[in-house]
């Protein structure tokens, strides 16, 4: 598979240095073309889970019966393989779109198309004191590709203590919190249950990353940037717990 | 026409905060809907000339025959009619397109879509000694909204010294990108002529804002932050001198 970082020579530079690779990844359900992201590729099984998840494609991981990570000339396809009740359900929401183009967001094509997908509403954990400080001071030492070239977000799944159990990262942030979403549903399938938790970003706090949580059933979703207000809106509705700003030993809870 | 910043209370604060209002912003050509972005409600005509010139919509500014920019319930609408030859393209463009839906990389659906736009190849003008540091160190000054209430992206049009001449926000950094190529195209168009120069970002380089930039005939594209490995392809492919990491004194030059 593709590396997620490469060595190329800046102009006029006397060594190399190591970029984040960015490729188009295409994931195609059933032989059917879905969507495309530029994304790191990285921990790509984790992205077609939980972006199959996030999105409402699947709501269990054994939904997705087969994965498929194929080197193209032009980028990466991941071939998934629904269960027939999920592939039937697809087409149906495919069908409706048919004969448009979307852009942004993720399939949506127009106004009335937006947050139609409405989550069960989530619930967080209750954290011990400095979770989320703690949280937030660890991430960046998860963010181990950053750190080396730079221009990658990080999500990270923490304990209600703000121990980091799982982290992702990627040059967009809703894929990053994708890949988390697939490895947490991974681990959760290996344990038997889901632990609490909540997810840290590195990024600001979009309403994209609160609606993905919310449609993982994640409760609580802590950034270190500014919150949009249509997240904090997006929070409020779902129940979901959002705090930004989180940095410099404060925190601000906005829903 | 909705407000930039929105007031609102942080669980258990004291006082009103401003966040980055982000909404859902619909493109419709001649009464067709095209794409859906979530984006800042500021500087919309800009957004619409800016998008069309960016996806290749339209070549020339006069090619945009009007513009309507209405609220909605949901989110905005951005009502586009283009001339019937430019309609007609676009029409070709969405039939190969038909009973598909799309994400992520504007309307593109598959990895054979990607980058099958080619603007034609660009050319980067005589920087003066300093100009991109000059750019970068004045950016966060014309972000007056990020400034307010942090999350927003600022893209700059700068002449060759470094000086800014025009600069907009976004809460993605490619809205901005596609805002401040609308406003450059309008004052080409007031001036007769585009002025040389470069555009100066708070962003990430990512393959997107050096497409877009290309698009829109523009050479050197300057990120004060990491650039991605399609990113410097794509540049290197379309002629375009990319330069990131523009902090602190430094530049890197990767294409």
């Amino acid at each position: 598979m593709t590396e997620a970082l490469l060595k190329l020579r800046p102009v006029g530079a006397a060594a190399d240095e190591e970029v984040a690779v960015e490729l188009p990844v295409a994931l195609t359900v059933n032989g059917v073309s879905q969507a495309v992201m530029l994304a790191s590729p990285a921990d790509l099984e984790d992205f077609a889970l939980g972006f199959a998840l996030a999105e409402g494609w699947i709501t269990q991981p054994h939904e997705l019966v087969d994965l498929e990570v194929e080197a193209r000339a032009d980028g990466i396809e991941l071939a998934l393989t629904l269960t027939a009740a999920r592939e039937q359900g697809l087409k149906l929401r495919r069908r409706q779109l048919a004969g448009r183009t979307g852009c942004g967001l993720c399939g949506l094509e127009s106004l009335a198309d937006f947050s139609a997908l409405q989550p069960p509403p989530v619930q967080a954990p209750a954290l011990a004191p400095g979770a989320l400080g703690r949280a937030m001071a660890a991430l960046p030492r998860a963010q181990v590709l950053n750190a080396r070239c730079g221009g990658l977000h990080g999500a990270a799944w923490c304990a209600p203590d703000g121990t980091l159990r799982l982290a992702r990262e990627d040059v967009g942030r809703h894929n990053a919190l994708d890949k988390l979403i697939g490895a947490r549903a991974r681990e959760a399938v290996r344990r038997g249950a889901h632990e609490p938790g909540f997810v840290a970003m590195s990024s600001r706090a979009s309403h994209e990353l609160v609606h993905k949580s919310a449609m993982a059933g994640i409760g609580l979703l802590a950034c270190v940037s500014a919150p949009s207000s249509l997240a904090v809106a997006t929070a409020e509705r779902l129940g979901l717990q959002l705090w930004a700003f989180v940095r410099e030993g404060r925190a601000t809870r906005y829903a």
